[in-house]
Parts: structure tokens; sequence; C-alpha cells
């Protein structure tokens, strides 16, 4: 086999990352001075909670790629569930070398009337994960070590690139996608985070927006992005098959509902009764979508299926992530019902149809965050939090932030994968693709 | 495809269900008036072990559907799969709008000598789950949100229906299973869980027994229901078959065993000495009882199976659930051992034979849960708590409640059984039944 | 089928040990005098967390099972998988009878001019946990339940015999195997964890070796004891087979890592900043051993699959194991990137090639757990601790400590073979090595 110059490069990049850190000598921290609080204001009790959903949001990511992998066809199951699975290599390495700063950092933005709002983070802040230590930052998770936040917010950019994957599943080739999950990881993932969840984001300060565990960060930017995706990589050959292994799709749900409590309730950053009430509401919408999918999918002529209940359910999850923490448990009923409705609709909608996203990541998850992000302007609790808490003025300023979020994720992500392409070409070869990317790609097969 | 009715009402039933919650306008409890704490008696440590077990016991219902799946023929795996999956979506909602209100209610029941026994709860206590929020209740679970310790008893009920499906899978109809489910949960497990487990409940003032993790409310009365179930649906016409997939039944226990240290250590309800205890005595039962399955089978010349021992595995940890927390990690060892020896007699039993209980639920969960039952009733530590200390006589009051429990499950599940017939059909048609309920229910196959 | 002795001595000793722990009073240890501190001693929220830390632990036995098990051949997929699952019976069973004793019972060994170097744990310190309850011990994991601690050490006892499978597989019958694991963690996991984790150790208080989470303990005695066992039981009839499902190496490779979180950030014993870092350099030394892996493999003209991003992500996994709560963030970086390279160099070294380790056990966790024990070694932060914290005496001392572990566990483990095929031939018939195990030992098929 030819060794490409792609390879050769892609090893030295990570050669250089494994030295490079070492000649990096991180920063002592005096607690109390600075930006950290000193070890004592740790509190076990959240350390032990956040230690543990960390764990769960790790898990998410093999629990994808189960999903995922179960619905492909025979001859991508491998090299579909490779490409969620390597996100956890890819993007964990990143957001330690420079992924955490461009979110996290010291904001970098732009001022109106002597406030600022920022867009990025300063990627000199935290490179190498340079003053990320055992003392817990005075703005960001103050209860926790800094390491602690930085480590539970890197699952979440694990697990957004591996999202998108499904759209473009069984065409795409694996070291194009390796490229377009960093420049989409730098480009769009952590600026958006950076506005939503930075103190001082133009998101979150200006438009006031609410997302407790990433709808608009995390599924809306995914969705988007696998639209995108879809319609750039064209359409499949033969995009007709059955789902592979439907029994992978109930453990990867099952895998993926038990790792969301870490990603929702593990988004309060504290064992109290906040997250208590996110655990609530991700279990209620959740059942609520499951059973309403079926039911919905059974009147309008299709049978329940297990693929169903399993889509549902997902869409649950998906929609009440950004209310997970601002809304009641019946509120969360409604919302899981009304999203499940939507996002079958949208599923079975003809236009929609035409465009080849693989596994309806669209209809799901970009469907699915929009109406969690639009309910959450609807019902979050609080002052000034949304339509009913707060008035027409505020659900309007999320619904311009939807639109901004929207254009930027979708004509970014567009952007980026003309980019990849022409640097290397993103579609496989039509041998390779009838051959099925397991074999073509990885050498592997699934029987 | 021609629409059912039934179908038709059970969207409009999920419809009301959605919309009804957001009319509730939910109340505020002042702490410290009434029934509950002020925030402030929350522990830390005590959430964050919760929120985990919680998730934990959530991992279960996946588990189980692995369990089973891999153990029925190659034509029922998904629709045996899904038959416990759904319980996620369909109890969690009753739990929300009347089930945790029959379970934790205000306590109706009798008065003896001006004693009050509970037998159900008021089921307008806690509708849609209205007063169930941040705060601790002042009698259950005082150091946790009441929500948190209502998301935690959520997953009990919903895991023991989808217990009892191994018994008549491969030939009952999906939405009638629907049903039936719905009935059992209001009419058995609320029920028995109220009183067993609330402070005034009838099984526990005044017979005094003891079920630290749900020994008798999940495991008795889901195998007495899947025995009633195998004889009321009757025979398969094809019995015979090899387990379809021994690497699920192997994912499976794994996931069981992983998520019961959840189900029992979590029933401390707080992260304390006692939940390490039952962790211990958990983890002990179960391998002492997969050890003995194992060479059991092989002195009675049957060979040395991964099914056995997965099914081993799991009696020890039926067994376990009601005396984890009471008893030593000595009579643990013990428990496993008996409890293993007495199930597979009864397995193999020749007049037990008669009855086709597909996954033969009634002699795991049904007698291990007995077996769970009169070893806690002879081994508990504490005051007046069991034969060994207490005497006989606590030891008859617990036999006496034994049998009650017992008559109350397998009568009033054939009771169910015969209801749900009346309005739906239970069992497939012969053809159906031919084809296998993957592809005659969901249009499925798993090849 | 003619039942062999061996079966009816397996079960007369499950039998007494069942019945042998009734007739062990417990004793009953009053707090603060002799070896325990008082119950309110007790810190909740690490209590919390070693909960949960335990049982991610325990997941990873099932975890290894799906690993090993989707690489061997169709023929031998149950049985190899069984091999891993029921280390969680014997050994939890062991441990109890007798080797939480032999580990951290009161320490036996010589004395060097007044001072103790401990070489094995007193067995009747702890028989049947004895004096194994709710108070924490004075000297080991101060804030739990010593009950709690020594369940958590049971998990590391119990998946070490099953790491060694893998490299017999496809070759070794059952019972012979049961006896072997049984002698390996009494005569080398015991003594070999006492020597290094009990504070009168002599590797860890004459050497002075840090081993955090288990890299010299559990991983390199695996290496070791699997390199032996290769050897002792020859190569197979016909080595060559396609992996039989990668799926089950990628479900393996997510419970695996995230069970390790378990592992190496709940070896801290607490909720505090130090298993905040150790859950970093876990997640990061992974990540970056995956992808060194595959890139490593493609520029050596193999192609980039799913089963090398697995083997690596493991590989990392392995080598941070001894120093992941004493080394920095962009060291784990380095120590997976290296450690990648060496074990792929070693996995593919014709040499090394003609010894029949069938899943590659020495080159990963063997060479992974050497390469862990040797940067630790110079890595490893804290006063005289390593090579650039302490200097080359140090350093030569853990490097001598590294020869004597590697010599007794090599050694140690080929004279087990010896004396347990003196007792039951280790390996199975050619008859039956053709039909492959899960027929010929279990009477089970994978299809």
């Amino acid at each position: 086999m030819k060794i490409g110059l792609k390879w050769i490069v892609s090893f030295c990049v990570i050669t250089l990352v494994a030295f490079g850190g070492l000649f990096w000598s991180p920063a002592v921290d005096s607690p109390d001075a600075g930006d950290f609080l000193s070890e004592d204001k740790i509190v076990g009790a959240d350390v032990a909670w956040i230690l543990a959903a960390a764990g769960l949001v790790l898990l998410m990511t093999p629990g994808l790629s189960f999903f995922y992998g179960g619905m492909v066809g025979k001859k991508n199951v491998i090299s579909t569930m490779l490409q969620s699975f390597i996100a956890l290599g890819v993007i964990s390495i990143l957001w330690v070398v420079v992924g955490f700063s461009l979110s996290f950092g010291d904001s970098l933005g732009f001022e109106i009337n002597g406030v600022h709002y920022g867009i990025i983070g300063n990627p000199l802040s935290y490179p190498f994960f340079n003053h990320v230590g055992v003392l817990p930052h005075k703005m960001m998770a103050t209860t926790i070590p800094f390491v602690l936040f930085a480590l539970f917010q890197m699952k979440f950019a694990v697990i957004t690139p591996a999202l998108i994957t499904g759209s473009f599943a069984e065409r795409v080739r694996f070291i194009s996608y390796l490229l377009f999950m960093v420049l989409f990881s730098i480009f769009i993932y952590t600026p958006l985070c950076h506005m939503v969840w930075h103190p001082d984001g133009l998101l979150n300060k200006y438009f006031g927006i609410r997302d407790f565990a990433g709808g608009t960060v995390v599924h809306m930017s995914a969705g988007f992005a696998a639209l995108a995706g879809a319609m750039f990589l064209g359409n499949r050959k033969n995009p007709h098959h059955e789902p592979s292994n439907i029994p992978y799709v109930l453990l990867g749900t099952g895998m993926l509902w038990f790792g969301w409590f870490g990603f929702n309730a593990g988004s309060a950053l504290s064992a109290n009764a906040s997250a208590a009430m996110a655990f609530g509401t991700t279990t209620i919408a959740s059942a609520s979508a499951m059973m309403t999918w079926i039911f919905f999918d059974r009147i309008n002529g299709r049978s329940v299926s297990a693929l169903g209940a399993c889509i549902g359910a997902v869409v649950g999850l998906v929609a009440i992530t950004p209310g997970c923490g601002f809304v009641s448990i019946p509120e969360s009923l409604f919302i899981g019902f009304l999203a499940a409705v939507v996002s079958n609709l949208m599923m079975n909608w003809k236009a929609l149809k035409k465009i080849d996203d693989t596994l309806d990541v669209f209809a799901c998850h970009g469907v699915g965050g929009i109406m969690g992000m639009i309910l959450t302007a609807v019902f979050a609790h609080g002052e000034n939090a949304s339509l009913l808490h707060g008035g027409i003025g505020v659900f309007a300023h999320h619904m311009a932030a939807l639109a901004l979020v929207s254009a930027f994720t979708f004509f970014g992500s567009l952007l980026l994968y003309k980019l990849t392409d022409s640097i290397i070409t993103l579609r496989v070869s039509e041998e390779s693709e009838n051959a099925g990317l397991d074999l073509s790609q990885h050498q592997e097969s699934f029987r």
C-alpha cells in the first residue's frame, strides 16, 4: 500500500503535540490572587458528582457509535462506529492543546457602550491546559477543580462532531473527516461555546439566551453542520437499505439515555436540587417523546417499531437539553411530546427527503435542538428568562439569537466542507462507496 | 395498513397527558411548614450518590432487554427487547401522572384500635408531581430533594413490568401488553409499594417485613405476575429453540449487575456505611450464586454454560435484594448459594415445565424473590427483625406476609390479564406467532 | 455425560465456603481502639465517589469480555467471554475468604536493621471479611468504611486474571483455568498487591515505587503471566482467523474506558483534586495512544482500523495507570504517545510473533505496564518520586523493582501453570480445539 503524505503529516502532528507539551512548564497559580480560589473552596460532593457525570458523558460517544452503527447498512457498520469513536481521540487532544482556551479563555470580542461582548476565547489563556489545575476558578464552576470543569466540558466538545457523522455516513473519506472535525471544532464549536457559556459571551450577555446543557451549542450546531454536510457531499448511490442491527440501536439508545443524565444533570456543576430537577425533566421528556413517536408513527400508517422508539427517545433528550434545568416536569412532558411530533413530521417531509441525510441527523438533532431552544424561550423559569416569565421582548431576543446561530453554523460548516475538500477530497470514490467503507477505508468487515 | 381505534386512543391519551400537565399550576411549598424540610437540609454527598444510583437503575432496563433478548429465538429478539425498553416510556409517564401518588401519597387504608394501616396512597397527593420538588420530605429520604426520591423510585416501577415480559415472550400482542402494564402498575405495583415502603404501609407497620431494595415489591410481584401470564396466555406453538445470542445475555447480565449497585446500595438513600454494606452483600451473593449454579448444573449432568453463569448471577442478585442492607457478607455468600440451588431445582422441575414460562421468570425472579424474603426473615440484623434476631413470632409474621403477597400478586395479575384480554386480545394470531413477533408486530428483523 | 470428580470437588468447595462463613461470628470492633476510627470520620462525598467508582471497575470485566470476545474466532467467542466473566464469581469469593487478608492483612515479612518489610498479609487478619465493616481503617482509606475499600480493591483482583486469558484463548480447558486463576490470585497477585500497596510492603517501603492505580500490580503481572501462559500452552493449531465481531471490540473498549475512570480516579480513594487530575491524565493518555496507534499503523503500511484504534486506546489506559495521579496532563499526552509506539513495535516484532499470544496480551498489557512503570519513574511529581524529581538513584531503585516484579510474575506464573497442569491438563484435546471451545467446553455457539 502506498502511504500518502497526509498520513505522514498526521503522524508528525501527533508527535509534535506529544513532545510539545513537555516543553511547556506549567504555571503555578497562587490561590485567591488572580483568577483562582484556594483549594479549600472545593466541595467534595460536587467533585463526586461531576467525576461521575464526566464519565457518563464520555460513555455517550460509544453509545452514539452503536446508535448510528446499527442504523446503517451492513457494509458501513464499523466505519460509522469508528467515526464517532475517533472523536474521543482527536477532540480530546485538540481540547487540551487549544480548544479549551478558545472556549473558556479570556474573552476576545468587541465593545458596545463600554460593555464587552465575547466572541471567542484567547488561545493563549490555557494552552496545553496551562493554569488548568486543582484550584477552582472564580467565575466558572467555583466549587470543583478547574481541571474537572475543563474535562467535563471536553466531553461535550467530543460528542458534537460525532453527532454530525450520521448525515454523511456511507460516503465520507476517513482522513478528510478527521480534518473537517478539527476545523469544525476550532471555527464553529469553540466560538459558539464561548458566546453561549462564557460569562462575557455575546449570546449569553447580549441576547440573554439560556442553554442549560448544550441544546444550542451541541445539538443545533451538529444538526446544521449535518445538513450542510449531506448537501455538500451529495446523495449516496444506493441510499436504500435495511438497518444492519436494531439491537445495536437499542443498546446505543440505552447508553445515550444513561449518559445524558451526566450531560444534563451534570451541567448543574454541583450535586444540588437543580441537578435533581434536570435529571427529572430529562427522563420525562425522553419518555414522553418515545411514546409520542411510536403512536404518531402508527396513526400515520407506519408500524410501531423499536427503531422509532429509539429515535423518539433521543429526540426527547435533545429537545429538553437547553431547558432541562429551567422548566418543570409537566412542562418537560409537553416539550417531549411537541418535539417528537415536529421532528417526526420533518423526518417524513418529502421536500427534506431530497437531501440524503443518511440517518436524519438534521430532523432529529437540528430540529430537536431548535424546538428545545424555542420551548426553553417559552417556558424557562426565572426573571426575564422567557416568554412566560419575561414577555415577548425576551422571546424575540432569543429568536434573533436562534436565527444567528442557525446561519452561523450552517454557512460556517459549508465553508469548512469546501475548505476541507480543497485539501483532501471529502467523498470516497464510487468503487469504494460500492464496496462499503468498512472494507475500503479500514479493511474490516462486519458479518 | 388499517389503523385500529386502539392506536388513535393511545395517541389521544399521550396528547391529553402532555397538555394536561400544563394546566396544573404547581404548588409552592413553604419549608418546615407542612410535610417538607428547608433546602439547607439537603446533603450534597447523598444527592451525588442518589443521582448516580438513579442513573444506574435506569440502565437496568436496557440491560434486561439484552438479558432477555439474547435468550429468545431469532424471530423474537427485537420485540422482546422493545417490551422491556418501552417500560421506560409508559411507566415513567404513568409514575408522574399518578403512580407516585398511589405509592407514596397520603396513606389510605383502615384503622385497627386507632392505628392506621395503609393500603394505597391518595392519587391526589402528588398528581403530575405536584409538591414533588426540591425540598426534602420530612419522613421519606430526608436529606435529598423529594423529586430525586420520586425519580429513584420511578426506576423501580419501570423495571417491574419489564421483568414480567420474559414469561410470555414470543406470543403477546404489543398494544395489549402496554395496556396490561399500565393496569399492573396501578393495581398491583403501587399498592404493594405503598404497603411495604410507606411508613404507614400495612406490610411494613403491621407485619414488620423488611425489604431493603425491593425483593418483595419488585421481584416477587414480577415473578407471580409472570407465572400467571404464562398460564393465562398458554404455551407457545413451537417452544423449542436455541438462544439467539449468548453475548447479548452476557452483556445484559453485566449491565444488570452494574445497575444493581444503584438499585441496592442506592436504596440506603444516602452515601453512608449502610450503602457500602449493601454494595458488598450484593456483589458477593451474585458471585456465590453464579459459581453455585454452574457447578450444580454440571454435577447434574448439564454442561457448564455461559447462559447458566448469567442466570445464576441474576438469581443471586434477586435473592439478596430484600436483605442486602440487613445481612452480613458471609450471610450473603450463603444466601446466594441456597437461592441458586433452589432456583435451579425449580427451573428443572418437570411439573413446572408444563407451564411455558418462556425465560423461566418465575423460577428466577419469583423463586429468587421468595428465597430472598424467607432468608431475610431468617438473617436480618436489628431488633425484632428476623428469626435469628427476634424469634419465631417475627418469622411467622413475615411468612404470613409472604403468603399474602403471593396470593395478591398472582390472583390480582390473573384478573388483570382477563380484563386486558376482554378489551384487546392478549395473544397474537397463530400466523403472527409463526412469523415471529419482530416481523408481525414491528416489521423489523434481526439477522 | 460422565461427571468428573473435579466437578464434584468444585461443588463441595463452594458448598463448604457458603456454609463456612455462617460459623464465623463476626468481630465487633470498638472505634478508636485498635486499628479503626469511629464512624463519624466517614466523609459522605468520598463514599459517594468510591461507591460509583467500585461499580465502574466492576463493569470493566464484562467490558473486557467484549474486548477479547470480539477479537477471537467465531468458534471461541462465548468461551473467551466467559473466561473473563467468571472471574467476577471466583475471585470475588476468594477475596472474601482469604484474598483480602493476604493482600492487606497484618504484614508478614522480614526485618533489616529493625525495619519491617512486608511480603504478604496474614491470612488470619480478615478471613471471611471478619473485622471488615463500617468503620474506616486508621491507615488505609481513612475516610470511607473499610468494607468499601475492601470491595473497591476486590474489583482489581477480579480483573487481573481475566486480563491474562487473552494470551491462551482458544485452547485452554475451562476447569483448569479456574484452578490456575485461584492459584495465581493467591500466590502472585496478593503478595504483589501487599508489597506495592500495603504501607509496610517491600516494594513500597524499600524500593519506593509508585503505583497509583495498579500498573504494576494489575497490568504488569497480568502481562507476564500471559506471556508465560502462551509459552506453556504452546501455539494453536490454526492461529489465523478474522476477528469475529469488531463492534464488540468497540463496545468493550468503551466500557473499559468508562470503567477505567473508576479504576484510576477512584484510586485517589477520595472525591478530591487528585481524583480529578487522575481523571484527566487517564482520558488524555488514552486519546493520545489511540491516535498515535492508527497513524503509526498507517505509516508502516497497515490500514487504519477500528481494531487498531481500540487497542491503542487500551494501551494508553494501561500505560497511564501507575502514574495517573502523579503526572501532569501534558506528560500524560507524551506517555500515551510513547507507549503506543513501543507497544505497536512489540506487537509487530517478528521474534515475539513466534509465541502464540492469541490477543497480544503481553505486547499490550505487559509492555504497556512496563512503559507505564518506567515513565512514572521518570516523571512522577513529589519529593524523591522519580528521575526528574529525585534523581538517578531513585530511578535506579525503581528499575531494580521492575526487574524483580518481572521475574517474580513470569517465573511464578510458569510454575503455577506447571502445577495446574499436573492436577488437570491445561490444554484441551486437538478435537476440542478444532471444534472450538464454545461447543466443546460449553455446548453453546455464536452465529
